[in-house]
């Protein structure tokens, strides 16, 4: 794409409320656009990175069989009477301008809406077990929403929901999904630690959740480097300092960010939705559930805190917008057309920065951007290329192919 | 996909409250599912239609060299009410629980967000023209909420916006935004009639409206269908069995279904937001624009009336979820499994009926979903493939061969 025609402009200053790293540079970036707090546009450049990143969870959720769909933003408020989360305080009430009820709440999670679906699909032991999930729009009444995109009012998430015979198929399908969860942050350039976590408002079971070790995270983790043990605050057995009981390791205190949670949910909205299978043995029994949530929004804003510098972003390659920025400092732009030309027709997406600036506003932005592979074409280069990538020092001349 | 693990079942009865041809196949297939009135859920099959339409439409505006981006749906007062537009009757108003203030109305478009966003990007002519787009999940309260998906409170829009310089700019991207429309149309399998319309709460100017004939349409147009001339009646300037006056042909009154309109908006949100550009004379002028929509799910509503007879669906290729419909009577399922699998190898999306329901049960389900081609494995059929398309009578054997 040319930059010329992408519409984003990038800025050399702050705004002036950002708290967080993230906040910072994906506004100065042109990545989002804050319209609200906690809402924000996604422009087009961070769009590209939440579809990346959107596709990377797509794809590990289909290698577990899961099917995709969509449910209402609009969810009734038949579903959560029947479960008590009509009145729970972070859902926002919709209603029309003249009428006096609230009709539907906006929904911050599913459970209800795809159990009640589920009970007109899953009749007999042959139904079970599946499991869907969602790329959504979701909404939460946040009051204390400060962070850029790691916690808005609006935003997007992924949840699949999982529905099974017996306790052993559940927990089956609760560990394959554990390593598909790993595989998500993996690829998308995060160590994050599978932590013991407590329930909070969907169970009483003790659940667990991805966290990313960084300074803005909101939660309070106990970790061993060396063997990966790993608990969150309110469900710790260790302290800062103790050994680990896994391995000789040394406990550690961190801050972190909670990117991803799954949770065994039991019985407790097959129960409340009266959904139940009838069994090889002709009785019947309740579905045993489970949820899990990945908040895409919430990954970028927190792979914009773990990859960059002070000069801007340092995206890695499998979320970056574009795999190459092209610079151009050439008075004719003959040699940056045809390299633009032979990367596209490559299938290389790359970002043309043909802007009339100078050569120094064009290197700002580059590093501001943080696109991994940085291609400069000058009257210096020849009929090379200078080569740099942003996450190194090291400069030098190629070719088209060395981008490749 | 193996049919038994898809989350979806048919039903052989329509349901109760259905009055159109969409809502009745659309649930019996299990394609969409009725959470509310005018709220729907999509199911894997219908979900997988949904996005083969968004993805037709965004390669169109991709190909205006539009930018695809993300607005709120939580859409501040402070924009609607620069344009009056707050009090609008189809908004719905977002509060959280314990508020008694409307903070958001849920967005039905946007062309005060983007109108705001831009004036924060364009201050020279070099900055003009852009256009961006979005697919995104839109909310309007509508009390006539009974067509299926024709007609929701909450359904699925892509909406572009258009940024020029001058009118002659603007008229130049607005014809070819209108033969993108019909690249789209015509690919979702449509004839769309593109009819001079009314410019409703947006603007005062005529703008233009794209049809397709169907009964339950609920707009009244008058077409040549020699010459493709066509209005909608609050702006006719013919009736029905007139001489059209640009060729000799006769004028028809059809009901029909919009689908999609573009728009004229003058400068209208760029006043409302001082939206101006400094043109290379040095003068400060408003930016001219447009907007373009249409109605993903509505197509989805709109292909299943035009394309279905008493037996179900009749998909076109290019929307279908999958591409071929493989059903197993036989014993061992060995010969239907070979054929699954080399058709997936060959990139091929093939929908196996393994389910153990009746070969009677698998024909009429087929027949209800819709796939263009349905491929049977029987006893019979020996080495070979029965093969049928949905939409021809003839039934003939052929090999893996004849299926791609």
């Amino acid at each position: 794409m040319r930059q010329s025609s992408l519409f984003a402009k990038t800025s050399k200053t702050a705004p002036s409320d950002a708290v967080s790293a993230n906040a910072a540079l994906l506004e100065r970036g042109a990545f989002v656009y804050k319209n609200s707090a906690g809402v924000y546009s996604y422009l087009p450049l961070g769009w590209r990175i939440i579809k990346k990143i959107a596709d990377i969870v797509r794809e590990e959720m289909d290698a577990l069989g899961s099917n995709e769909m969509l449910m209402p933003a609009l969810v009734d408020k038949k579903y959560l009477e029947a479960t008590d989360r009509w009145g729970v305080d972070v859902g926002y009430r919709v209603r029309g301008i003249d009428e006096a009820v609230d009709a539907f709440a906006l929904g911050w999670t599913h459970e209800e809406v795809l159990t009640e679906i589920a009970s007109h699909h899953i009749s007999s032991y042959r139904d079970v077990p599946f499991s869907a999930y969602q790329v959504q729009t979701k909404f939460r009444n946040e009051a204390r929403a400060k962070s850029g995109i790691l916690r808005g009012k609006e935003f997007i998430m992924k949840d699949m929901y999982s529905f099974h015979a017996s306790q052993e198929d559940f927990d089956s399908f609760y560990e394959k999904t554990k390593q598909a969860y790993a595989n998500v942050f993996a690829r998308c350039g995060l160590d994050a630690y599978c932590t013991r976590a407590a329930g909070g408002a969907f169970t009483g079971n003790i659940t667990h959740e991805f966290q990313v070790v960084s300074p803005v995270g909101e939660d309070v983790i106990y970790v061993c480097p060396k063997c990966r043990y790993a608990e969150n605050k309110e469900v710790a057995t260790v302290v800062q300092g103790d050994a680990c009981p896994e391995c000789k390791g040394v406990i550690e205190e961190k801050t972190a960010i909670e990117v991803g949670n799954i949770f065994p949910l039991g019985t407790k909205y097959s129960d409340a939705f009266n959904l139940k299978f009838l069994g090889e043995d002709g009785v019947k029994k309740p579905v045993i559930m489970g949820s899990y949530g990945i908040g895409i929004s919430r990954l970028m804003g927190t792979i914009a805190e773990v990859h960059h510098d002070d000069a801007g972003l340092v995206w890695p390659a499998s979320v970056s917008p574009f795999a190459v920025h092209l610079l151009d400092f050439t008075k004719s732009g003959d040699a940056a057309k045809n390299a633009y030309e032979a990367l596209q027709k490559r299938g290389i997406a790359v970002l043309w920065d043909d802007r009339q600036v100078s050569p120094g506003d064009k290197l700002a932005t580059a590093d501001l951007l943080g696109i991994p592979v940085r291609a400069v074409i000058s009257e210096k280069t020849g009929d090379m290329i200078e080569i740099k990538r942003r996450n190194s020092a090291e400069v030098k001349l190629g070719t088209i192919n060395d981008l490749i």
